[in-house]
């Protein structure tokens, strides 16, 4: 009997190439490594499903993925079975049958991403594998009125990397949030139907031209508008990004 | 002319041996890592003396140490001359000029150490460098409670790793505060005016068995009057720790 399951996977992608396979062994891949755990615990090679790809240094601490098998280990051994073998910057958080239906990406609803900024005056050294140090003086606020022109239906072409292709640059975003200061790290969370090339990292990079006071808040709804790839700000590091969770 | 300087010093020990020199070069520690980085920038050797060893995987925020220079060098640029020499896990905070008596050691007056802990249901890969993952459920109420039987002079021999002498083992602890639960994490700090070895990390290992309930709050004030090492907890990690500042 096929089984379909679903995995939400936390990692640490520091060391990694991104999520998806590279096609070269020297470069590992969070997608590689499941695949090899899965391998080694079910004993036959696997195809996983991601909802989605994150770059090289992008973090997820609940990315999923899904895969159908023959294998007959119980669904709840997957967690402890998989994190035995899986590096320490990889950890299987759940595991769950799901309907036949069910595919990690095109099932997707929602995806939610954290940016950490680190606005201390000097880099922290305990969260820098994960927050981009972001220095200079930043003006919380400003950067939250700008942020708040990105939420809505709205063609996010300005915020997409340079060279894509998709059909339609419009998306949703349900939130923005700029959370408060703690311990000289500040988050925002960017929850949307779907996300075009870079375009967290690029809003990211754009909202801290208007913390720097280099842009205005007004300025962001502008750059909507202007569908421009030119008129945003720069890409934010990957490092900084993580992936909170997708919705189905 | 001589001056003697004071740099606060953040660090992620996890790929160190600790602060102290070992007298093996094939084991880099903090001390090393600073003095050769103080050699590289004023061209010539320097001894530096810390507020205090922590231990191989210890992490430090605020870490102190001193030195005395005939260098040139403004003490305003020490802090981007070190930072642009040294590796990215050590991170010189601030740079002063202070009295020649000063002694990073001798004049401590206070030191504070956090603890993270991880009470999540899996280990974050995100903190899994400098937070425990204590697995399982923890009374983070009993814990506290636990705590307060620690705050006050008391002789901590109960909390002191076996085999160490030292003239008294009676310290002052003005504060042990049980953070709450934010994102998934969990931070002990501890406030005192001296330490023993291992002190931190035994308070820290005899209050998650409080937290566990295999003692009892009150379990804590009978250890303390023990004084036997033998009746308090087990030694929690050293990468859940960090030393967060030196008062002076």
């Amino acid at each position: 009997m096929e089984r379909n399951v679903k995995l939400t996977v936390a990692y640490d992608g520091t060391d990694y190439h991104g999520f998806q396979h590279q096609g070269r062994s020297d470069r590992p891949t969070i997608q590689s490594k499941l695949e090899e755990a899965i391998a080694t615990i079910t004993k036959s090679p696997h195809r996983i499903h991601g909802s989605g790809r994150t770059d090289a240094g992008v973090h997820a601490l609940g990315q999923v993925v899904s895969f159908t098998t023959s294998a007959t280990i119980p669904t709840e051994r997957f967690v402890p079975a998989l994190n035995s073998v899986l590096p320490q910057d990889i950890v299987v958080c759940q595991a769950e049958e799901v309907a036949v239906d069910f595919h990690a990406r095109f099932s997707a609803k929602k995806k939610t991403y954290r940016y950490y900024l680190d606005v201390g005056p000097v880099p922290n050294v305990l969260t820098r594998r994960y927050a981009h140090f972001a220095s200079g003086v930043l003006d919380l606020e400003k950067l939250a009125l700008g942020a708040q022109s990105l939420v809505g239906e709205h063609d996010f072409a300005s915020f997409q990397a340079s060279g894509s292709s998709v059909k339609t640059t419009v998306r949703r975003l349900y939130r923005v949030d700029v959370g408060s200061l703690v311990d000289g790290l500040v988050t925002i969370e960017v929850e949307g139907n779907g996300f075009l090339y870079n375009m967290v990292r690029i809003i990211v990079g754009t909202l801290l031209q208007v913390g720097k006071g280099r842009l205005q808040p007004a300025d962001v709804e502008r750059i909507l508008l202007a569908k421009d790839r030119g008129c945003a700000g720069p890409t934010a590091p990957a490092h900084g990004l993580c992936l909170l969770r997708v919705d189905y």
